[in-house]
């Protein structure tokens, strides 16, 4: 029962794709992450997820079209729609998305987190 | 299927203590809202209700506490916990709540919105 102080959490890590757990609600999780460079293309079968930019700029590629969100702006990506995150420098994001998502989705590699931690 | 810039949406409208929708995902919408004074001592039953503060100060009363949140912060409010938004100055909030959820939760009075517009 604290209040979440966004910029203070991100202080709190450096290593890049590897959400952390900043808060739950509803059945879903509130995480903040690093991210730079490309990460995989993926989807997600069953959930929503939402990508909230904190801090710099990322482009969120999908099949059809490039997203590109600057601080303040959010994206929903639909359950079942390929993406691919992209940031050419770091960007600081916030995301919301069920307890159930995993980061890669559909795809399972060497970039999968299995097991989130809080921060 | 478009990005949703939050300050953009703000200044769309200016009726205070009244929430519009913005995005939906997972059975949540999320929300922005402008605040300033006092609302109602209130809970919700069954759902959990978080409040991140766009632009301004927003204090949270609970029944044992006052949670004081600035800009970048955000508060979870639990299911069943009493609360009462107060803001000095006007306040502008994004909310993430189930679509169940009531802004005034189990009162019903002349502040209760029930058809919550888009924008």
């Amino acid at each position: 029962m604290d209040k979440v102080n966004l910029k203070d959490k991100l202080k709190k890590f450096d290593q890049l794709w590897s959400p952390k757990i900043i808060g739950e609600m509803n059945e879903l999780y509130i995480k903040v992450a690093k991210l730079k460079g490309e990460f995989v293309w993926h989807h997600h079968d069953n959930e929503d997820e939402l990508f909230y930019v904190v801090k710099g700029k990322l482009v969120i590629k999908l099949r059809n079209k490039d997203i590109e969100l600057e601080e303040g702006e959010f994206f929903i990506i639909p359950k079942g729609i390929e993406h691919l995150p992209v940031a050419g420098e770091e960007v600081h994001v916030m995301l919301f998305e069920p307890k159930s998502t995993l980061n890669t989705g559909n795809v399972k590699n060497e970039r999968t987190q299995d097991n989130l931690d809080w921060i």
